[in-house]
């Protein structure tokens, strides 16, 4: 039988999106979930690939982005004819909203960068907001426009990675924990899982929030923790909003068949992912401030998330500087769904040997945090 | 085979208890719903038996509801005998709470008459209140505490008796709809169904917010129409209320288990179960108001019912003056639940031949909104 | 205000693609539901599109079939641009499956009158068929393929329909009952409902199973029950089939994201939409009789649904012989999400004054069970 | 602020059970879990107390269980007092049904011992039995009736036991994942968890299938690992049965309000919770051998969970023979509902200092799995 060329841990949108684009490759893996794919965070995102709106200065996060943001279209198709699945990719812009003096400040900032970058954006003013989206509450004060700017539905993006994996011949085992890493003479050879022992030479750590244990156990420090969101949705018959609606502390974002999706609130290292009611008593305040007409809207559901962040806002992306064969894909925070293409991509890169010439990963090194080098101990000689 | 003793057209609280105390004295009756059992506004209530918080003057209405409350020790016992089934009684009391100097006027109104006709209530400062419920708000204005006002579980005592008459011979029938009723020569003798025709000389139409036009059937002007109320509940580990708390426009009843209910809008004419966001709004913030700590509570869910109300906020009860056999016990309102015991033992009686001494039907009459009389043409000479 | 085009009277697929035809046209139309819009068979339906493979002789109900089938992939971009809805059309062609000796006989029947009326099917030996799908049975006697057969996700379809027709200017209102039909004259003026009376000279009943009592009060018997289905669905990372299976009793449809629906059982007069645990006794013996594997597969729930079938089994299509503007689109049996599409048309195309040239509809009268004539007392002379 | 008296890792029955004996002693004491209170196996369970049926001789298990059973009818009173939920104590009794001639010679011994044992339990022929129960198969071989083997609602027991211990006091953390002990000095001290550190020198280990890890970090080998178990519900409004009846590879336990429990399959070494259809195939063709008639009751749902198992079958009850402070209640298989009371207790016992006099606990010693003493090198000295 055919040895595994990579075992990935944690069946997420990133997880998932490697399990793709490795099976693509024609490479064989095996993707490791504790859970169900897709049960935590990435089915819990509102889908918005925001790569310009909440970026105002040049960086590696805004190259990522737009790079990974370039791979959505073609995606969408390929996914949708292995699997059936429409991932829901809808381009039809993002208001970044001003309601204070301060926002007007900030976004016009955000405005400059962007042209500055070469990217489609433009200020409205509150009529002309108003003439786009009629809807919208008259007390607002102007928004940005980034036509470019367009969002996926999360949960469906998330299943069809992984269905795809499969159907191109990769194994999906839900309900499989990864207890610890097979490490010696400086490779890893493997994983021990919750159901016995898997052999591979090459290991990728994608499991968000809960990643920070494993490679620990390879003395890398990544302190990755949770930043809860909470999110409501809405529905509506009659069509409130076109575009993604986005300001300070809430966003709106208009899915298909009437409905809105109302985030996100951000609680910084809570594992627990019940919805408070003060968690969707500021949203409502929020929205109701936005888009005063939607308190004619059906309540549908509340859920929550726990988003993965690190200490900088960059995820880490990267073998492990002693331990070949051993890389984390994980981090991503509010970022994962628009990351999770070109990330897909990365790895399966590295798995081929290549690397990308117009990307600088420097910034997303795995031991970017040690304090000055590994400690001596704890890596082979 | 024996006929039918009778045929309940309904299968909310009201049919339900009245299928239970048939069945228990020996008749043999069917319970028609249109959809399933409970699926309409009994499962949406609250539970709250308060036939003392809301009710500042002597009549029909504080007599009925008195009487009934009293059946409802006797009645936990012996469904849990019948059925396993515990509709959760809990006599913890109920705060009705002042907010403004208004409420304390209108409170002490009712403080006083409760007294003269006999019952226990007593007014608590603010001081007081929060010794017995360190929760509430400082702000509040005082409250009135009645000891002697319960609760249960909407949902359980409907469908207790329902299984309950079922183990007593009562056949339950759900998804099937009365389309017509048989009338001929002074008499009821059945109804159409969906599926098919049922024959009986006895009749009781208990279909709450639906009743009006079956009763139209036999000419007779009942106006029952929709009052939506909108609820949510909410989770909590540490106890945050042990009585029901009552005020303007928002009630918290907590329940077993550490769940809060929260309730309830009044949308009148709304057959449409939807619930709005702005219903939530409305509610979220009255409970904030009145329980500062309820935000830290865990959202649950969100649901609404349509409750029956009536012209003058009596419910009909009885026979049609003409067409014999044909029973109304329909539009209880808001006090469904609360009454739901008496009027099935009061439609027991009748079909007994018994009347009750105690108790004054007249201002339940179902003819009391006719005009004069019944119109001459709809009636049988 | 513009008064409305017309009044559809039920929300599942047939009244929404006649909501969403007439809205296309720019037509005012008003669709009233019941409950929720597709809350009932609409929503139940595997979405087959088997124009094909279930018809074994011409006749009306086999160009009505291909006509409709033909529709559909333009359809499905129309939706998925207004509504951002994918109804999920897949060719992946049908397998129906012969397990007796009757089957192969009865299979080349169909097969032989297919290749006749010029399309494209064709006989596979049981290793042919296994070589395509491997995960049948061995124990099957051969079957027909019909490449042309595809199938949608009926639950997209209806609500796709209803929100494009709600985008266009349609108004939706749910949980709206018609009690009765304004006639008078000749024509028809309106309808009353339970939230008041609403006017139009054009009134479309679409209300499936619950047809008839509205019918009747025109005066026309159209018979049309209830024959009840039963369904469940499997998950399954690793696919199973990729085509439609079909034989004696049992179909297997397989969904996008390794989703499998089983269906259905058949039991006629039946309102009740529980799921017995016989019905899904009797499919999933016949589906692993078929499907070895599907055991492996994971259980993901159980639902039902009334189709409505008439005396024929062809639908009523068409208008009232008398009273003028009073139309009827209902009792398409298994056959309303494939008739959908050419249903809502015809009824737009009758709305402009046009007639299908290729279509004969005297089949599909509405009047075409009256014994004679319509009663003479029951017509306007 | 007052020490923790003790942390209990694992919110299942065992670990719930332990914080309500523990606060009802007036101790401080913390509920540790990973995800939800009750999500694992014990809301999975059917609830059945059979401490009679199932055992056939004497020994530590069989007067363990009697001594719990013993328990259930004050804990009930006591649970519903504190929090309003009723476990659902019923005391129905038990048919062990004999299908073939293996069992009637099987059940005849437990018959035997049970009667030397002093417990009641008699043969019943199948008219007998039917008699008692009309609706079982006409073609069983025959039963044993225990009328003392009674039942309770596993979720209700669970989630009251947590609220009661947090009405008294208790903290229940959720979503709280212990990392690692905190051992040193030949005591425990302490557990670190993802949300930070907590100690107490009393740590109680109740997780279940997930205990081993823990226990293997304090250099303990008990192996314990999972045993899948599938089961399903059906609704009937005409009660189909009685007491709980048992057979080979299937049990049928009647719930309130015409609900039935079916189960269980056993799939050893499966941490999947996934229900497959074949778990289901198995259960619905053995439940329709011994009650034909359920196939005419309404599918509810299907569900599993994992039981724990050890070698010997026998659960893991005391403290570290070296790391004082740290004990171990886990590993009940599927008694885990019958011993909670009596488990709970024990360790609220041990932290007084009691020991139970009527009662040996050799057979439950924690390290009666070491090869022969823990190994050198894993303990202080």
């Amino acid at each position: 039988m055919k040895p595994l060329d990579a075992i990935i841990v944690g069946g997420g949108v990133i997880g998932s999106s490697i399990a793709y684009y490795m099976s693509a490759r024609g490479m064989k893996v095996i993707l490791l979930e504790r859970d169900r794919v897709g049960s935590q965070a990435s089915s819990a995102a509102a889908g918005m690939l925001a790569a310009q709106a909440e970026i105002h200065e040049a960086g590696p996060m805004f190259d990522l982005a737009r790079a990974s943001r370039g791979l959505f279209p073609q995606l969408a198709t390929d996914l949708s004819e292995l699997t059936g699945i429409d991932i829901g990719l809808k381009r039809k812009g993002l208001l970044r909203v001003a309601v204070t003096d301060a926002d007007v400040a900030e976004i016009q900032r955000t405005l400059a960068f962007q042209k500055t970058a070469g990217e489609q954006a433009e200020w409205l003013s509150t009529e002309q907001v108003r003439q786009r989206e009629p809807s919208i509450s008259s007390e607002i004060r102007g928004a940005m426009f980034v036509g470019e700017d367009s969002q996926v539905d999360a949960p469906e993006l998330c299943s069809a990675f992984a269905h795809a994996a499969a159907v191109l011949g990769a194994q999906i085992k839900e309900f499989t924990e990864v207890k610890s890493l097979l490490l010696d003479q400086g490779r890893i050879s493997g994983v021990m899982t919750s159901e016995g022992t898997l052999y591979s030479d090459r290991v990728i750590i994608a499991s968000g929030t809960w990643s920070g244990p494993l490679l620990a156990q390879a003395r890398l420090t990544c302190p990755i923790y949770p930043v809860k969101g909470e999110c409501f949705s809405v529905l509506s018959h009659t069509p409130l909003i076109q575009s993604t609606i986005f300001s300070h502390g809430c966003y709106l974002v208009p899915k298909k068949g009437g409905r809105i999706v109302i985030g996100a609130t951000a609680q910084a290292h809570c594992y627990d992912r019940k919805v408070s009611l003060g968690g969707i008593s500021k949203l409502l305040e929020a929205s109701k401030h936005l888009l005063p007409g939607i308190i004619e809207a059906e309540w549908e559901k509340a859920w929550s998330g726990l988003r993965p962040q690190t200490l900088d806002g960059l995820p880490y992306l990267g073998e492990h500087p002693h331990w070949k064969g051993l890389y984390a894909a994980t981090g991503h925070y509010r970022n994962g769904i628009l990351l999770s293409p070109m990330t897909g991509k990365l790895v399966a890169d590295w798995a081929e040997g290549k690397t990308e010439k117009d990307l600088s990963l420097d910034s997303y090194r795995v031991d970017r945090h040690e304090n000055v080098h590994l400690k001596k101990e704890g890596v082979p000689s």
